[in-house]
């Protein structure tokens, strides 16, 4: 069993706010995230895969496949985009980092066992201070 | 004569849109960065001054008041923005980072000087990618 | 469950040096980390809290919370300090990174769990080739 | 127990390629790294290793010895070198980041439990993109 | 006047050799780096381009008509590809990093011209401690 | 005229204080960069050198002597030292990164002149956000 990692960038907007709650409540608890404007950061995917190398390619799974994987399933609905109000699975969620990292793994979970290969973790850097990670 | 450099950040949302044209034009010119939903970067911003070493402090500037001057001149005003909506030197200003950069040098020039010092260069990192660099 | 990690700095000085030892054998095993006129590094310092994520918040744990106790509990302590000789928790133990970790997540652990969260790893960067984990 | 990290670099030249394949093959699977001119990159490797702290020393294991080990087992043969070419311990084997990852295990392993210490992770980081983790 | 930089990376093998010399001579002089099998990098190119600000735009030039420019007629004839052998531009040319940016100058210049701005600087960063800086 | 860059690391110990100031003077103006047990940082020296590229062998300098030429005569005198009292062409002077910049230039101004190029920078980088630049 070895180790893949793919990383991919997208640069989104979003705010942090509950709908449920008052805006006094949204600006204690969120502070500045809660500006209704929305500010926005470049986040880092780093999409870690796990499986037995196939002796015929020295590869768990071509880097290639898993790019384009990432790529069409996850940062081309992030990249430039609003995480309130433009992508589709994250509708009617809290944009938090946490709850993004686990959506994201709930897309590439099956599309990645297609490959024979299993997902194994989702981390997602906020900021170079913030960093998420998902197991499953 | 020697230069010194200090390094801060900020989150914002932005959106690259000029109202003097269609849709279709603001599509055409800048792509994605259009999104009228907006979109977010983590910006770093770089501060170079220049000026002589004081002899009794080895500084050309206290660091700690570069640090200040920029924080409450600048970052405090953009971070966790939105640079179309929410900040006053940017109003009526098409949000590129080039734009930034010259508004920025603006406001810095001549609380640089009143430490004896000179501004030198204003720098906007918006991606691990792509830069700006501004000398007045 | 899932992980938030924070990134927090300091800067401080440290020797290498076993009190029971010879100045000979201290040279030998730490060769020049035992300058008797201590030396310095940059660390880096992240912190792993695991938990559920919370509905509500779309959070495992206020990241402003986690920053804050790390700051207050530890990196003021360490930052711009003497390892072997301004650290209240350091006093009379190696001061190699190893240690400090452990000395670290003794600090943090009960902390974090008064959040209804968990403390998974304390992770330090000595320098860009040089690094300790430690998972309790 | 607790765990160090050491990263060494080095630049090698490499292509990936089947012998058993005929060319239209190799270029399907591999594209452009199946160049047969061969390209190359500068790999970073981390090697992880778990232990105790030794308390006379604050260490798990002199970072000193292993640095030596790895320059000397390792980089020392990958360093300016074709890894399809060049190291005795690839040959006959794809050279794949995967590949070259359980190589690099197999080599260090030993040599590390000579220091009463544990092998625990070989990274290796062929762009900034691309990364590879085997745990044994 | 104001300056954009468009960072894009290509990984290739190369090797330092004078056909002129002998081998000792190229050993010598060149040592590991003449290496007759090849070695390789990840080389980072960071392209500065000076002008005018647009008002219309906001923009010197468009950073998507910048990248490319250089991924067109630079980046994809160097990335996964031998320097020695396989880049037309640099056949009969010492492979060496401060060739490779005059030569990227001379192909860039006169591209950039025809978007009403000039080329600036061609950076090159072979390795993390390596770099080249050509201003025509 | 082509610049290379070189960069080197080491890590030290240091202190800001004017002896000639009480401590109460001293502590208004360098906070806890007084400290009088010390605190220290992972320096980043980056040596830019210009010259004309050699057609013999496509280099300005060779970077072997450049290394060699900077890890001799200022960072084996730098690296686990303290600045103010293991560094003899720093003493009696402010240890701010500034003063030490323009020691470093003194120091390799003429050693590289020896090899027909000409000294353009030394940079320091003293942490993630602190730089300085002199040019002579």
């Amino acid at each position: 069993m070895i180790y893949i990692q793919r990383r991919e960038r997208f640069s989104a907007a979003h705010q942090l706010y509950n709908p449920n709650w008052t805006e006094a409540q949204n600006d204690e608890v969120f502070g500045m995230c809660a500006n209704k404007n929305f500010h926005g950061h470049n986040f880092a995917l780093i999409v870690t895969v796990k499986g037995e190398i196939n002796p015929e390619t020295g590869f768990v799974m071509n880097l290639v496949d898993l790019k384009r994987i990432i790529q069409e399933h996850v940062t081309s609905k992030l990249d430039h985009k609003n995480l309130n109000v433009d992508v589709d699975f994250m509708r009617g969620k809290m944009a938090s980092t946490e709850v993004l990292a686990v959506e994201i793994w709930n897309i590439l979970e099956s599309k990645i066992a297609d490959y024979n290969a299993t997902l194994h973790c989702v981390r997602l850097e906020e900021t170079e201070n913030n960093f998420v990670e998902y197991y499953g």
